[in-house]
């Protein structure tokens, strides 16, 4: 085991569906733009309340990526 | 953007689904009785299990309104 | 198991005596006007103490009763 | 020293000039309709940025007041 | 009532699927050493991805059972 | 001082009576099981209300003892 | 209101009893020695267990107390 | 509501005059290089004072904005 | 750089105007008695609301300086 | 990836070293009668110190095995 | 003291060696691509343990530098 | 065992070495001036990074003694 560095992101996923999915959404996003992803924490769950009462979905997740 | 206030109540919905499910039942009871309902915050998921092994979930959440 | 949704309330009961009296004066009000009480939770415990040296406790107590 | 209960409630101040400006916000909303308020805790301090840049100063403060 | 103790122990549900579907696989690995499940709090959410990008939910659930 | 490991376990006891019986009957139980038992902490003070009006003081504590 | 300052300082009270008499064995001694206690705050509650199994309850403190 | 995803960063801002200064600086900084600012939330408060007495207020703030 | 040691501690400051009056207020009393003041951290900011309706702002602030 | 159930237990390592020998002494001891140990968490650093001036270094780590 | 503004990053460093290593090993490569580092907080000791028994020393460590 | 009395302090040990040098800076300090000391509590691991890259490691420690 060689010494090792990873490098951590709070991304928020929004969605108009549920948890999970906004988990997934954000995680989606990260994986676009970052390689190396090896782990994630949920840091926070909320959500928004439009007007129409539509419910949006809110989750602060911390993504961990390897670090060349 | 003139001075607003909200407030906030604490609710705890329960389901026999899942947690997403127990959230969408406190919100939905919160909506019955309080208007403008702007946003919330899970805090805590929890549950109870029966004696005949049936689950409960159970979510607290934080809901916030807008004061007139 | 059909839906179910609590509602939390924070109350501080104050007691000449201990802490533990200080819980029950809280919950005892709590129960004055509040029907349903299911279960609660301490959140603090601090205390005052006057000029002439008397102790108040002081208990912050959640409760938690169901809504209809 | 009699026992004496206090029930706390969470307001969201949020004014365009300061934190300091949102936390006295949401006490006088609080001091309208409730009588015996004897003290409060901020709890949060959070922002809104509009579209314009404007900034929406945003001040979660649990407010204590006594039963009569 | 009479005096009655429960012991909590914490497992971490994993599952391919969802957050949701991790705790009820922690959960029924509970099940099958321990009886009198009565409770328990989900205390982390957290999750693994894969070289292959495959997720992995992980949830840390603490479960409390009565002892006789 | 040689090296000494102890293992924690979390108990919650429960009494009619009130929080420091709630602590002692989890101390108890503990007891009779465990040998070498060093130190505790108090980590949360809950309660239940039955339809009765009737309380069940909660203590959670984690107890410390010493493996041989 | 002039402007006023209070200091902060931590003791932790031992007793054989119970807690209640650990926090007050706490501030009889702060008492001795500290003009002003204004307030306190029980920040956390342990305990010692002797080779005799004699019951040793730990309260740690936060005590203010007015500056001149 | 279409899925959304927002980044989080934390920055520092100091200022020589108050808290709110200090806040203010940091959001400055943030959006020179970064689009689509939607809200914050301060998480630290602290100070540092020079050998001759100045002091630097710091207020440490997470900072949100929308991904493209 | 030599070995240091600074010690912490915590003072609560009051004042009639502001939040950021209050911190001053605790740090110019921390002054006159303390020499090698280096940082402080913010802990909390509650208040107080008097009879008269006026304000007490009041802000728990953890001093350190430095020991010779 | 199939379900997988990991169970977390609580040791609190002693040594009268360093913290980093503490922390080993605890996953010595736990690997003795646990298979499949796969992570741990430094929950608490502590210590104690004798009459005789001697200091013990304790760490509380959580280790996490995977259950059959 | 004119108004500076710091920004701050999660790393993770790895060492198969011990968590005073692991810090370093963040440190280092923080180093490598950030001018102006200022200070850092160790947020999180963990550990991995890999089938043949080696432990991986984690150490989460979030890292200021000052932004021209 | 009779009633005791312990007072806590905070120190902030600092050592160019390591984590495990700063504490023992700390702890000899305290020892310097303090009778009784008894155990002691690590709350926070920082760091500063002078201009010339040197590190500094800063323990912070509550530190518990006897009182008389």
């Amino acid at each position: 085991m060689a010494d090792k560095v990873f490098k951590k992101l709070t991304v928020v996923g929004c969605s108009s569906e549920s948890y999970q999915k906004a988990v997934e959404v954000g995680l989606s996003k990260a994986r676009e733009s970052l390689h190396g992803l090896a782990w994630f924490e949920v840091k926070e769950m909320r959500g928004g309340i439009g007007p129409d009462g539509k419910i949006e979905w809110q989750a602060s997740i911390e993504v961990a990526f390897k670090l060349d």
